[in-house]
C-alpha cells in the first residue's frame, strides 16, 4: 500500500450527533444535534476509522442524564457514546492497516481518530460483522455472564427475562433453554410474544401490554410460571420486578443488568424489599465489562451456538447517521425487534 | 434417681402466653393472652421441660401476622413461639434425664412436653446458660454467618450495622473489628451510641434519633463513613437501608437478616433499587438455620471470643412469664439494651 494513496483518500469532514441538552423525562429528538467537524490530521501512532455499524443500547439513556451512575454522564455538546464496528481508512499506527475491520467505541459519528487503545481487530472472514455489536459482543456477553455466572441456573428451574426480543433478553432465554430450564419471556404485544415462543423457543411469554395493571400482570406471570421463578434476569425494573419478586422461589437469584423503566424520571422504588429476606433471594448488579474473565468461554459458546443455528438472533437496522436519534427513541419505546443498529455505510 | 420421686415432683399445670389476635399496626398488650392449661401425662419417649430462659427476638413480630414469610404464622390461640433454655424435670426418654439443661424451642410458656426432637443438651459446666440464646446461639450465629459468610469482608473495608446494641448487631460490629474493618453502628440515643463506641469498640455510631429526617440521617451516616460502605448487615430496613445504599461503594455486599421497620403496616419500599446496578451491589437474604455447615466453626470462634473477653455481650433480663409481652413490645421499640430475655425461674 502506498502511503500517498491513503492520504489522498482521507476525508476532511466528520458528521456527528452530540447531546444538545439533557432530557426532561422521556427523551425527544431535540435533545440531539447533528453537526459537522473537521477531521484532524493523523499524528504518528494514530489511525482514522470510518463507522460501519453503530450499536444503540438502553444504557445510553442513562448517560444522557446526570446523577449516580457507574459511568460519567455525557457532557452537553459531546458526541453520544456507543459501540461501533468500523473500518480503518488511514493509519499511522503499526498495529492497524487500511481496510482492517475493528470493534471500537466511536459513538454516534461517521469518523473517529484513535491511537488504537481499546480497539480490537475483527476476523475479516466474519460473515456478519454487525454480530460483534450483538450476540457476539457486549449484549451477548451480558446475557451469558448474567444468566450463567450471576444466575447460577440449574436444569429444571424457571428463568424469567423481560425485553425478551431484545439483543440481551433473546439470548438470555435461549441460553436458559440450552441449559435445561423453563424460559419465560416478558414482551410487549402479541407479535413479539409469538416470536419469543415460535422462533426463539421460549416455553411461554407474558404480553405486558395486554395487562390492565400490576395485578393483572402478576396473574399472567403466575400463570406462566406454575413452579415459581428461580432466576430472573432484570433489565427493566418497576412493575415487572415487583411482580417477579412476589413469584420468586426460595433461594432465587436476580441478575440485574438494567432498570430502563426508571430512566426517565423519579427513581422507581422496589415495593417489597422484605421479600429478599422472606424468600432468601440473592440480587446482584453487574456490568459485563467488569467480568472479562468469562469472555473467552462465553464468546466461544455463543459463536458455536450461532454457527450451529441453535442461537437465533434478529436485528433491526436503521440507515444512515441521521436516523440514529429516531431509532434510539424507538428502542426506548420498545419499537425495535431484536438488536437495534444503525448502518452508516 | 428414683422414678417415683420425679413423678411426685411433676407439676400438673402450665401457664402460657398465646396470640389473642393479630396486631393492627404496632402490637399492643391485648394481642396476647395469658392462660393456664393442664400438663398431660408423659408417654414413653417423652419428657417434661421447665423453661428457665425465654429469648425474645424481632422475628416473632413477623409470626404474629399473616402474609408471605419463610415460616408459617402463629395461629390465633397458639402459644407464641420462641427459643428457650429449659431444665428437664421428668423424663421417659432415654436420651434425657431429670436435671439436664437443654436448648429448646418451647415458646412463651412455663412447661413443655417433648419427644426430644430438636432438643440439644447444653454443657452443664456452661457458666451462663442464657448465652445459648444469644452470643452462643441463634443471634450470635446469625451475626457470624451474615457478617463473614454472606458479607465476605476484607480488612480495611467499612461495615455498617443497625440495631448496634442488639443481640445480633453488637456481635456483628465486634466481629468486623476483629477482622480488621472499620465498624460503624446505628443506634437510638446517646447512651446506646456511647456504649457502642466505648464498650463494644466500634469506630463510630450514628444516633438515628438525633436526625430530623432522612436527609439529616444520610448526612450523619456519610460523616461516619468517609470511605463509603462496603458491607451492610441489614436488620431494619426503611430509611436506614435507603441511606446506606446511597453510600455503598462499588461491589458492596448487603446481608439481609431482618426488616423490622416494615413489620407493622404497609411494606416499606426500597427507594432506589437502581443503585444495586449502579454500584454493582450484591444483596442476599438469609436465615441462619439454613446455613448449618457454618455453625461448628462459628460457635468455636464465638465461644473463644467470649471466654477471652474479646467479645462483649450484654443482656436485658425481664422476670417471670407475665413480663414477656411488655418486654417484647419494648424490644420492638428499641427499649432493650443488648439481648432481651425473660427469666422464668
Amino acid at each position: 500500500m502506498l502511503a500517498g494513496l491513503a492520504v489522498a483518500a482521507t476525508p476532511k469532514k466528520n458528521r456527528r450527533i452530540v447531546l444538545a441538552k439533557r432530557p426532561e423525562g422521556e427523551p425527544t429528538p431535540t435533545d440531539f444535534r447533528l453537526e459537522e467537524a473537521p477531521i484532524p490530521a493523523l499524528k504518528d501512532g494514530e489511525m482514522l476509522m470510518q463507522t460501519v455499524f453503530l450499536s444503540l443500547d438502553p444504557y445510553m439513556r442513562a448517560r444522557m442524564s446526570e446523577g449516580p451512575s457507574y459511568a460519567a454522564a455525557t457532557e452537553i455538546g459531546e458526541v453520544m457514546v456507543g459501540g461501533t464496528v468500523s473500518r480503518v481508512v488511514a493509519s499511522k499506527n503499526p498495529k492497524f492497516k487500511e481496510g482492517d475491520l475493528v470493534s471500537s467505541y466511536s459513538g454516534w459519528q461517521e469518523y473517529q481518530v484513535s491511537n488504537g487503545m481499546g480497539i480490537f481487530k475483527l476476523d475479516p472472514r466474519m460473515p456478519r460483522p454487525s454480530y460483534a455489536l450483538g450476540v457476539l459482543g457486549m449484549p451477548g456477553l451480558t446475557a451469558y455472564v448474567g444468566t450463567l455466572d450471576i444466575g447460577e441456573p440449574k436444569p429444571g428451574e424457571t428463568l424469567v427475562v423481560a425485553a425478551a426480543t431484545g439483543a440481551v433478553g433473546s439470548v438470555v432465554g435461549q441460553i436458559a433453554k440450552i441449559k435445561g430450564l423453563r424460559a419465560v419471556g416478558v414482551a410487549g404485544g402479541k407479535e413479539k410474544c409469538d416470536y419469543v415462543i415460535g422462533e426463539l423457543g421460549f416455553d411461554a411469554c407474558v404480553d405486558y401490554k395486554a395487562a390492565a395493571g400490576p395485578e393483572a400482570f402478576f396473574a399472567m406471570l403466575r400463570g406462566a410460571t406454575p413452579s415459581g421463578i428461580d432466576c430472573y434476569f432484570e433489565n427493566v425494573g418497576g412493575m415487572i420486578l415487583d411482580a417477579v419478586m412476589l413469584q420468586m422461589n426460595a433461594f432465587g437469584r436476580i441478575a440485574m443488568c438494567g432498570m430502563i423503566a426508571g430512566y426517565d424520571g423519579q427513581p422507581l422504588p422496589m415495593q417489597r424489599p422484605a421479600l429478599i429476606l422472606l424468600s432468601r433471594l440473592r440480587i446482584q448488579g453487574f456490568i459485563v465489562s467488569e467480568h472479562p474473565q468469562h469472555w473467552p468461554k462465553a464468546l466461544a459458546e455463543l459463536g458455536a451456538g450461532v454457527a450451529m443455528g441453535k442461537l437465533k438472533y434478529r436485528e433491526t437496522i436503521a440507515s444512515g447517521l441521521d436516523s440514529a436519534p429516531g431509532a434510539f427513541l424507538g428502542l426506548l419505546q420498545g419499537k425495535n425487534f431484536g438488536k437495534q443498529l444503525v448502518k452508516l455505510i
